[in-house]
């Protein structure tokens, strides 16, 4: 017995050893992805999910009122929709309001500047020259006090691109163009909008101010003002007043609001699909991040339909306050750390609502057998596999960075950045047939990675949370 | 002598009775009227008046200070681009003036609403429910008071064109909205913009109250925004706050600024061309109207460039105040009524800065001859000769009811409702090559027009001021 137990022992041990550790998506999962897939693809429900969120709510401006009948309205639809668990987490981050924004060229050639505050910015009025530069690099360059009495205007021109590859540079220049404005001793800042339109309508988006400086009022212009100003300039010193009423106030606690649709056999196991439910105050957030609310929430209700749950839970996370911090995304991750073993694996839409182009995970090499038979069945809705390519959406990063698995469903993003952070991201900006294209994917990527036998690489690395 | 003298006599009348009236361009003016087109389309003077106009004075709301600021510049580019004689004319309108504007959805749906009083609009602010009409017929068929204690919203959607053509009902709804909706009793009018774009910008544009009744705020809602409020009241009653703070304040002289190159040898005969100068005050009027201004100044300075003058004058005027009301067309119709003979023919470009694609007159058929070998000169540019088609341009139309004889020159019109009378009329929505066939096309005219053996029908009618 004795022998024989220890004989047995070696070969199981030989046998664990000798087979390589592979993710399978079952030949049977693969059938039904197929039918969700064409279901979805004539399936209403992001749509009115979309139409409802930007209608009801309209803008949804972290710690504004709306914020919490967003809330309200996200559980309200979950439990609609069919989900089987719905519940909230709080999310607490300071408050930025918006009171008003003005701006006006002053002399010879008077006449109004449409522009908006940047998130986080101080109000205050100045008076003051223009010094014009063409990029970050210009500004960081100019010399300590250089721009004493002056406003820093940088005239950075947004380059369009589908994979939006553009806003790299454009939101770096709002990142940190006003701390740079500071060291040259500027009294304000003003950037070209980082957006790819040619409308009077200025795009915000959150800047931040680095340790020890006073933050100055830092805005941007819509792009045909930036045009007026580069004219102006071209002509000679030009002189501006800029007047905005906006800075933080207080603390705010709003919540990510979450549901599952449980899975038949692992149900303590996760496939995270999700998007924001905040949006800037400017337009109703309807491409950013309406679209993926009612995506998500659309595929996993479309999983939840069909008549033998998949195996795994798949959970639809409308995140807090991404736009001023991914608050909603540290949150989510601080709070379930230790249950990064049991996310299998995450995506988030959060790049409008264009169609998806491409798919790609950063999963390790034994789990990448899945995700081609995943890329497959992405396939005829004209998806294309791009390994390598891609990374977690903004919501998902602070988990990726502890170790979750993450998958990108690539949307097309040329004509994102029209519209993005401006009064003008509103409903009629959406395809519905390009909405449905996107519930398809994702109900085929969610409904396959809950039905993979094996996982996708999520274990935990960095900081670990209670 | 006597009976020589008689039968001479008799034999020229015989002579003018026989041969029939008729106006002829001469074969030579054709090849001068050739090389001025090509030239005109590698011209780069209307782009540079444009650019000028809109940068350096910006919106030029009548009465404004920037309408001085635009008269005393028209006049200095005048003299700047080699005219012969440079004039003003006075024109007094009351003076519109717009401070302040403001709507929100109240309740349950709270959100902010881009819109714009309309041009004439008194100041005010009215919360009240709104009632939803589909056009101007059925705001009409509201009876007495029942819309007492309520907002009219009118939700006419305009229809796109090349010709423009769904700007008529559209704009009698701006005109004739407001007096309907007092008759039914409203406090307020609402209509989605006369305009076919997609944006967060409305379009304003000049309503009238009738007589006897008592003006309330009127103003028009971007199109994302009427579509929001058609949403919202598929859903319930909705309930708005608008806050509109304009009104009338008082009379204002500006001018009419007028341009010459004299003609060589019928100086006193004068082929007119033009477009108004002043714009409404939301864009910086680009394309309504500094593309009218710039296509009319440079073709006149490139016959004025030539080694010879045609025989008459060109005259190019800039008119006062067309946007509330054809101030400056009427001021001028008034003052030179009793020349309307000595105006041969007049054509204004008021209608973007798109190509033009269709030529006609609605001059006499003795004089359609010389109008076909007009409309031959300009087929190179694309332009198809359309008898009975168009007609005069704004301004105009006040002297043509006089009794002068008019050319249209008929711009792609197809995007033009899409920037008019919104913030986004601005230089950028302007392309160089489309302006200088415009201006090509303006100066193949005037210079044929001007050189033309015989007239083209203007003799008083109507009206004859002193």
């Amino acid at each position: 017995m004795r022998l024989a137990s220890c004989l047995l022992a070696l070969a199981l041990a030989a046998g664990v050893a000798a087979a390589p550790r592979e993710t399978k998506i079952p030949d049977s999962a693969l059938a039904t992805a197929a039918q969700l897939r064409e279901r979805a693809l004539a399936d209403g429900t992001a749509w009115q999910v979309v139409e409802a969120l930007t209608t009801e709510i309209g803008p949804r401006l972290p710690g504004s009122e709306a914020d919490a009948r967003a809330v309200a309205w996200a559980e309200a639809r979950f439990r609609a929709l069919g989900f089987d668990r719905v519940w909230r987490e709080p999310v607490t981050f300071p408050k930025w309001v918006r009171r008003s924004e003005r701006a006006e060229v002053l002399g010879a050639h008077a006449q109004p500047l449409a522009l908006t505050a940047l998130g986080g910015s101080p109000g205050g009025t100045v008076e003051a020259e223009l010094v014009h530069f063409a990029d970050l690099a210009a500004l960081e360059a100019a010399p300590a006090g250089s721009l004493a009495g002056k406003i820093a205007f940088v005239d950075y021109r947004m380059q369009r691109a589908r994979d939006g590859s553009g806003y790299g540079p454009a939101s770096r220049l709002r990142s940190r163009g006003p701390s740079a404005a500071i060291r040259a001793g500027a009294a304000a800042f003003l950037m070209r909008s980082a957006g790819t339109d040619w409308h009077r309508n200025p795009h915000t988006g959150i800047t931040r101010f680095d340790e020890g400086l006073t933050p100055i009022p830092s805005a941007a212009l819509a792009n045909p003002d930036a045009d007026q100003l580069a004219r102006l300039l071209a002509r000679g010193p030009v002189r501006v007043r800029v007047a905005l009423d906006c800075g933080w106030d207080g603390e705010y606690t709003s919540y990510n609001v979450i549901g599952e649709i449980r899975g038949r056999s692992r149900p303590d196991e996760v496939v995270l699909i999700g998007a924001h439910l905040d949006s800037w105050d400017l337009g109703t957030g309807a491409i950013d991040d309406g679209a993926g609310v009612a995506i998500t929430m659309a595929a996993a209700h479309l999983i939840g339909q069909l008549p033998r749950r998949p195996a795994r839970t798949i959970r639809v996370v409308a995140f807090a306050n991404e736009e001023q911090g991914l608050h909603g995304g540290r949150a989510y991750a601080a709070r379930h750390a230790a249950a990064v073993g049991k996310h299998q694996i995450a995506a988030e839409s959060d790049f409008g609502a264009g169609r998806i182009y491409a798919f790609a995970s950063g999963a390790p090499e034994y789990a990448q057998g899945a995700v081609r038979r995943i890329a497959q069945a992405l396939a005829p809705l004209g998806i294309a596999h791009t390994p390598g390519e891609g990374g977690p959406g903004p919501d998902i990063s602070p988990f990726a960075e502890r170790g979750l698995a993450w998958a990108a469903l690539r949307q097309d993003g040329t004509d994102y950045f029209d519209y993005h952070h401006t009064p003008d991201d509103t409903l009629d900006k959406i395809n519905p047939q390009a909405l449905a294209q996107n519930v398809a994917a994702y109900a085929v990527f969610a409904y396959l990675a809950a039905e993979a036998e094996g996982d996708f690489g999520s274990a935990p690395k960095g900081p670990v949370a209670d």
